[in-house]
Parts: C-alpha cells; structure tokens; sequence
C-alpha cells in the first residue's frame, strides 16, 4: 500500500495556522525545524511525546501547511514550509519562535 | 460593587497568546481595535456576537495579555496591548492582521 501524498491547503488560513502552533509539543516541533538545516524524520525529534500523540500532532502541522512531509529511503522527513507561510504571513514564524525562546 | 482590575498577566506566554488570537470572533475584534486611533467601547465593536458570548472573548484577550480594559464614564473600554505584545512578540501582531486580511 504506497501512503497518499501529504496533503498542504491551497491557501494557508490564519486561524488554523495558529491553532496548530498554539500548542507546545507542535511549537517545539516547529522550533526544531527551524533549526535544522536538512529535514528531519519523524523518528529523530527531540521528544519524549509517544509515536501514535506525535504523528497526530505532525498531521496538524501538515494540514495547516506549516509543515511538508516525503517519503525517502523509507522514513517520512518533514520541512517547515518557511517560503510559503513567509509569504502568506510575513514575520509571523520569526514572531513566534523569538518570542516562545527560553 | 467596584469591578475588580484587568487582570494582564506578568509576562506574555506565547501559547496563551497563539491560542488567544486563534479564533476568528477575536481575531476580528483585535483587527477592529488595531484600525482604531482610541479605545473602543465593549458594547461598541462591529460584532453580531451575542454579548455574553462576547464578554468571553474580551476575558480571554485579557486574561492572555493582548488587550487591556478600564472603566470611563459608566463604559468599558478596550485597547491593544501593542508595545507589550511587541516587545515579547516583535511583529507577531502585523503578521497575523496583515496575513489573516481579506
């Protein structure tokens, strides 16, 4: 069975794109990304939030269009989608990463 | 009875705030405040929000430190917390206004 391909909205919306960083696990999530220069699988986050919760909250994140997910040599890899919610909402990623730091 | 004073919490939480502003009735209410040169009147916003319903959604721009209250006149009147949100969010409150437009 191949997986359906991850799934982004046409339109990045406001409301729904908060709603997905307004939580801490999908905000750390995000924060991790953002510092990583290559894409990370969904097996090598720093977390100690359990597979099954984890992929739930990646599902939001991808949904909303924060967040693309592959496939490659057997493992989902995600990115953040910086150019595209850049470009929908600009600073708001650089907003609330500095401002949820430490 | 005197009102008890706004409360506005110590320091701005960025989840608080993201889960705050993830909601189009206060999304709306934000944008309104943000387009006025003065405080706005509770009763005065462009809103078909019953009241109570309303007065919720005030409690909890409050209680996340985005807007402040203070009674004048018999009325209460509300204000963004701009300079407060900018300094723990710096240009969060523009991306999400400008991204969330039309």
């Amino acid at each position: 069975m191949t997986s359906s391909p991850p799934r982004a909205p046409a339109r990045l919306d406001a409301i729904t794109v908060l709603r997905a960083l307004a939580d801490p696990v999908r905000l750390d999530l995000v924060r991790q990304l953002s510092r990583s220069d290559s894409a990370i699988a969904c097996g090598r986050f720093d977390t100690r939030v359990a597979k099954n919760t984890l992929s739930h909250h990646f599902k939001i994140l991808r949904e909303a269009g924060i967040i693309a997910t592959h496939r490659e040599g057997g493992q989902s890899l995600n990115v953040l989608r910086t150019d595209e919610l850049d470009a929908a909402f600009p600073g708001l990623l650089t907003a609330v990463l500095s401002g949820s730091e430490g």
